[in-house]
């Protein structure tokens, strides 16, 4: 399938299918969406050995293109991650069920008595790269959430994720409910992105889930609304008033737990008081941690360049800066931030409030790790990927930030003045 | 100022300042915005003359190019709508501060406090149509909830635009405010429009506030986000088991009121077992009032055509139809509706509910008229408009719509396992 007009089509008949079962998904009872997800599991646990068979094609095709280990790594499926697959859809079944939750409910002086209520968005797109465990995940979360959705996986791992694809629809089935509300891109042409994003009619948001080249490309030709995070340049400040074995224990976390996710810390700013003491301290920890400091003002492992400050290494390395005052953290933050995640370190009660205040980054901490910025942790079961937007989803999204609203107005004959 | 490089520049030296504006703005006290609207209110009411004379160069320009009647009604300003706009100031400054509001807490196994906290958005860009009110509203409605403001009114209305902003910019001075917050393009070339829908950079939102002409344009071509209505097809079913008494009332107040607003009914839709009864006599009345009712089933003023349905009237004729059954009601609102606002009149409660349930406008009402769909009515002081979409804001915007929300996580030195 090579032709634009053939993608055009496909994805068109796709995206109807998607609108017709988001408008029954709407109000399908929690009860139904527990038991598809319930079932999906089963047909996981049951249809493991099809899933690794899946899974082989997809390792030999990217053995054969010469993928390289991470890539591989993220590709391949073993029985633990395919138990984990199956056990994070019953997760995602015990949570509380957001669609008709009442948000607030008051009444009005002209008798009329109104009520918030959550409502599914519609349809989700989730673009993703070769992890084929996002197959699950994005579908669970948007069939909980009730929402319709068309999910588009990186191409190396296509057959896995059409085998993931199949035990979600039987799930679907055996709850009675639209087959068409998880579905999955039938083409591995590129095309069918670019299509995704410009379907206005038949999807309401995407959501793109991978590197900082398949998020800046989304961003970049969407016409759909766009949950997403560019980048994760998250800094932790060390306050002159930081109590010196927290600060220790959070930068050492926020740093090496792992390095490659979005929550790890990429640079560390220290209040020139304690800089020579605790911040010292903390940057040889560092080193001796296997850290590769690029450092301003401090002893690091090398000079920082002006280029290591607002980079996302996702590796090992960090950037260290001594700075005057809190608000010149604040500064620094606001200049090179990427509205993710920032940490200060600080037992000052006037100096924290100033920077929760003054910054405006998506999650803000105070004497905690960087590395819980993520929807598990938050508590919200699972998540779908972190948005740095200011619209509608922010922080982590889980299936609560996939829902909208009406309103509810109840009278009994009111009429307006 | 005719040329384009000119006006991106004007437009762009606009939009940075509107960004350091919002910087400020964001931790701005509840106590300062409240002080700059109350002196901006002073400040409209003493300069009644100015913004008169203002106002009479406005008038005297649309009667030379022709204006009709409704618009020049529109643009007029005289001493009562002049201290109604003063009032309005007040009403807003007096109602709760939006920013800072914790919308939701909770605690975490691993120690760590969520608290999800609500933030102003940034900076807003208002387009509208020559009602120079519109200034006034708009600018406080932004100025409450944090964000700075850049607006554009119709042409037609510029120069009671620039007095009644001049007073706003009183008020900010007066308050110690960045005089930028509140800002008003400063050309009346087109091509301003363009350039703010473009401006992703330095406009988070674009509210456009006026006729479907207007915000088609401004749904069309912008790259920034919208937060509109472009029109309200709004439907009352009849149901059978609708109280007569209440039916009436509510039918005659949801097209008659004010026929001209978007929560006004445009088609009503009658319970077959009840047309030839409640539903004739609704008609009967309608017409009675003055209203053309262009019916498909019932005896009306004329036959209905097909394009009568899904039709915007804003005026004294509505299309009005007899259908089979309550799902047949919704069938014909989904397809028809503008996801604005629809009514059910019943006594029934497992219809009425199945009507809540089943239909996804912003606003479903029951035994109440659809003229409620208004701000003010919801409680909410004022709004900036009434949204269709399902991102972010929906239904009518007030100041809480305006805003966004951040995390602040507290731990004690809390690191992640």
């Amino acid at each position: 399938m090579k032709d634009m007009d053939g993608i055009v089509e496909v994805m068109t008949a796709l995206g109807r299918a998607a609108r017709a079962a988001a408008a029954e998904l709407a109000f399908a009872t929690p009860e139904a969406k527990a038991a598809a997800l319930a079932a999906a599991a089963d047909a996981v646990r049951a249809r493991r050995d099809e899933i690794e068979a899946a899974n082989a094609r997809d390792l030999a095709e990217g053995a054969a293109k010469g993928l390289g280990a991470a890539m591989m790594d993220r590709l391949m499926l073993d029985a633990a991650r395919i138990e984990a697959m199956a056990g994070g859809l019953e997760a995602v079944a015990a949570q509380p069920d957001p669609v008709g939750e009442v948000i607030a409910e008051w009444q009005r002086p002209s008798g009329l008595k109104i009520r918030r209520v959550r409502t599914p968005i519609g349809v989700i797109g989730v673009i993703y790269e070769s992890r084929p465990n996002v197959t699950a995940d994005a579908g669970a979360l948007c069939l909980k959430s009730g929402n319709a959705v068309i999910l588009r996986g990186g191409s190396e791992s296509v057959h896995s994720s059409r085998a993931i694809h199949a035990c979600l629809v039987a799930g679907l089935r055996a709850a009675g409910l639209p087959e068409t509300a998880i579905q999955i891109v039938p083409t591995r042409d590129r095309a069918a992105v670019t299509q995704m994003l410009r379907m206005v009619e038949h999807i309401d948001v995407v959501v793109p889930r991978g590197g900082k080249s398949l998020v800046g490309l989304v961003q970049r030709e969407a016409r759909v609304p766009v949950f997403a995070h560019l980048e994760g340049i998250c800094h932790v400040y060390v306050d002159r008033a930081a109590d010196p074995g927290k600060a220790l224990a959070v930068v050492l976390n926020a740093k090496t737990r792992r390095p490659g996710i979005c929550g790890a810390a990429e640079c560390l700013l220290v209040h020139r008081d304690i800089a020579a003491t605790l911040g010292q301290e903390i940057v040889d920890a560092l080193m001796a941690a296997g850290v590769e400091v690029r450092a301003e003002g401090l002893r690091g492992s090398c000079p920082a360049a002006p280029e290591d400050f607002g980079r996302e290494f996702l590796d090992m390395k960090i950037a260290a800066k001594v700075v005057d005052s809190i608000d010149d953290a604040i500064a620094h933050i606001r200049r090179y931030g990427s509205s993710h995640t920032e940490a200060i370190l600080t037992e000052d009660d006037t100096a924290a409030a100033r920077f929760f205040e003054r910054l405006d980054s998506a999650i803000l901490m105070r004497n905690a790790s960087t590395q819980f910025a993520d929807g598990g942790e938050f508590g919200m079961g699972a998540e779908i990927g972190i948005a740095t937007g200011k619209l509608h989803a922010r922080g982590p999204i889980g299936a609560e930030q996939l829902t909208s609203f009406k309103y509810l107005v109840t009278g009994d004959g009111t009429v307006r003045g």
